[in-house]
């Protein structure tokens, strides 16, 4: 046993949760999305995400942007579950140096912009004195609808996203090292880092439908997601389509970056990745459609319990890493 | 102007208030001690009250308190209004030497033990790295009672609080400094100080009557309490009795400290502080007293908008000064 290891966040997840007493009638399991409480007529959604300035606020992203992006990250989660966010509390951290008019008010501004953006409002929080910025969000919403979780997927249902995956990953590559962009790739992968966005009008439009059978949201990075996504629906994948966007591409080959790499191991970006019932799929596809969204099919859940990516028919292993508190470093 | 002065911790909240989006048709006013949703069937109400290790941990405290105190703290606000907890989301900013097994496990047991006391459970949360213990946690529950909130009291209402006061201020004079006091009076100024309670039986049984007018807790203090009452309700409180715990009174004058400032400019107690309606005050009193707690009168409020104590004839104003974030120190 080495003693001075620290546990790695999700160690600390696991362990946490089997000391807690359960809930009855949970509609959510611990470890998804969101957490739910049940209600007379409805459900009760909570979720609550900690934004820290150390980590979650790159270089350059001003405060505005800061408090805003804590706002998505929330918001992006509530997507997943297709639940409209109705109210924002806030415990707030600052440091000495940052109680002053100019930065609180800046913090204000992106709390209140975030939440109107998607049709929430703050109407709480606590304030107090940190070591480090600390905004840590607690979103609330309700819904009739049944929730799908990150363990209905079936064999044979399509992998889908909503959107590319890597301008987060290769934004913070340009913000952290002397990395080769044009003024366009710098433009859109800086806006992917200080202004995401989250999916919420694709998440109401399917979770309407019964058109999917697992949702889960991107923030770990696409690889991270899919073998959640299989762990808790006991399936496994075969990812035959790398959703890369295409100035990522050029991007990983002008730094000598892989692209794939981009992509599955980023975090940070707030895309849905759901499992589309095949039946269903044209339908699923209107849905989207029909809120300016795209649905991109990137592979098939299988029986056989691994995360495979295979293109030009080789077959390789999708690690499981992405984003991990206590572990990881850029 | 002063440059260099930080911003206190209500100027940072009065700015942010200032910058936000009012929710239409919102049950409780920014600044009362929780906030509230309206739902179709109910009202959903949420707290959220962060735990900061530098600030809010004492020396000498175990994990397992703090994490059951950051559910006290959050409890005793809707202990303030009568509202039963029923979930609890937890943001967790550790930093690297508590992510550790035994650290992580004595959190766990702490928020568990803290949210079982109350009748609520731990459903969902999130873990990070911090540079500083953060333990920021929301409070659920709902209601279908009218909300008895800060702004209510008329002049002529009875001013009670459930219990005395002093002890926390004394147990953190024993912990930061060098005074006397006995064994007996150090095992309860310290229980007061680790093991703090909060009155939901008594805001329970209060707040289903109509008997009460105002309602808050008293964590900001009691002299800051009765000032926020007092400013919220348009009016002002005469005081007539100071509610010191006996044991207090001797600590302060073993130390030749003032037992009064104890009692009222302490904070970190969870004692309720309310406006009972005189016609009203005896009914009120038998509701506490079923649920085995006590009521004890202070005072009455006045037109005249001052928080003034009146004692063997002689009048001073009660100063509105509490624990203040950025501006206080021990």
């Amino acid at each position: 046993m080495v003693g001075d290891e620290p546990l790695g966040e999700h160690e600390i997840i696991e362990l946490i949760h089997k000391r807690l007493t359960v809930m009855p009638e949970m509609p959510v399991p611990f470890g998804d999305d969101v957490s739910a409480v049940p209600l007379r007529a409805e459900v009760a959604i909570l979720k609550t995400d900690m934004l820290v300035g150390a980590t979650d606020v790159p270089p350059g992203m001003r405060l505005f942007e800061a408090a805003r992006k804590a706002v998505v990250m929330n918001v992006s989660d509530f997507a997943s579950k297709g639940i409209l966010p109705s109210a924002i509390v806030v415990g707030l951290g600052l440091p000495r140096k940052l109680a002053t008019k100019e930065s609180v008010t800046e913090i204000a501004d992106g709390l209140n912009t975030g939440a109107r953006e998607y049709g929430a409002f703050v109407i709480g929080g606590d304030t107090n004195e940190t070591a480090d910025l600390i905004i840590s969000l607690t979103l609330f919403g309700t819904t009739r609808n049944a929730l799908i979780l990150r363990s209905g997927a079936q064999d044979g249902d399509i992998v889908a996203v909503t959107g590319l995956f890597g301008r987060t990953a290769a934004g913070l590559r340009l913000i952290f090292g002397d990395r080769k962009a044009s003024a366009e790739m710098r433009e859109l992968f800086l806006d992917a880092v200080y202004s995401p966005k989250a999916r919420l009008h694709e998440g109401l439009a399917l979770h309407g439908s019964d058109y999917i059978s697992a949702s889960t949201d991107s923030s770990d990075g696409l690889a991270w997601c899919l073998h959640e996504l299989a762990r808790m629906s006991k399936v496994g994948f075969v990812i035959d389509k790398v959703p890369v966007a295409p100035e990522v591409e050029k991007f990983a080959s002008l730094n000598n970056l892989d692209a794939t790499d981009l992509a599955f191991y980023g975090g940070e970006e707030y895309e849905l990745v759901l499992t589309v019932k095949p039946e269903k799929w044209e339908q699923a596809k209107a849905l989207v459609k029909a809120v300016d969204g795209c649905l991109i099919p990137i592979g098939r859940a299988t029986v056989d319990r691994q995360v495979i990516l295979e293109l030009d028919g080789t077959r390789r292993l999708i690690e499981a890493r992405g984003w991990e508190h206590f572990k990881s470093q850029l």
